[in-house]
């Protein structure tokens, strides 16, 4: 790895308690809560509290730990909103859309027919991340 | 779950041996093979022996066990295809684009400014499959 991992990305910051978040779980090792520019209702985010910059540099033991955390918000998140599917997509690098320099999981949710949005859009109200956590953390 | 998993999948023939396959890892556990529809040149797909749909019904020890595998192949693409970024993606239900019902995750290189190619195209030509596997081995 040429790029290195930087604590003042903000998903560092919402682990250290610096900025909120729509937390829908926690644990030791992981933590889960809202993208605040969701591509579908439910969209949410899982990452491990190691820092890593991306997969390619994170600790296998920390990834073992992150995916049974990822597939019960799937699971979750498939009941709570009532999706038709889910997808799980993970960045790599700018070429590949990563913007956080923080390790995460995305975890979102399809509904038939309906395209996602793009996920640089527009900023989600925080009344509908809100009740859309609640709504997720009731399925857990 | 409503849906059950179908050993008839491709994917559950090519862990058979009863079609084949371009792999470039195998241990007990874990297969990884070129994409035959590639988004990219060297999208690869890492999958669990056991068999589960997708990630909603998976045993979380496999996928604990999957995921190492996953990143592995990951660090050996972008070295491999000196790609600039990989993305990693898992469909669930075919309202998120799962089209073979055998848990995979997508292993895709990208580069700079070249948009990925739609996953139902055509089937990429044998002998540069071929190529891209012996390449892939090469850098784990």
């Amino acid at each position: 790895m040429s790029a290195t991992y930087d604590d003042n990305n903000i998903f560092a910051k919402i682990l250290r308690g610096e900025i909120p978040a729509f937390k829908v779980y926690e644990d030791d090792d992981t933590l889960a809560f809202m993208d605040v520019m969701p591509q579908s209702p439910g969209h949410t985010l899982v990452i491990p509290k190691a820092p890593s910059r991306n997969l390619l540099d994170a600790d296998p033991a920390v990834l073992s730990k992150t995916i049974p955390v990822v597939q019960k918000i799937a699971v979750a998140a498939k009941k709570a909103f009532a999706a038709d599917g889910i997808q799980l997509v993970q960045f790599n690098e700018p070429a590949s859309g990563q913007t956080v320099y923080h390790l995460h999981f995305h975890i979102i949710p399809r509904f038939e027919g309906v395209a996602l949005k793009p996920h640089t859009g527009k900023m989600e109200d925080m009344e509908v991340l809100k009740a859309n956590a609640e709504t997720l953390k009731a399925a857990l």
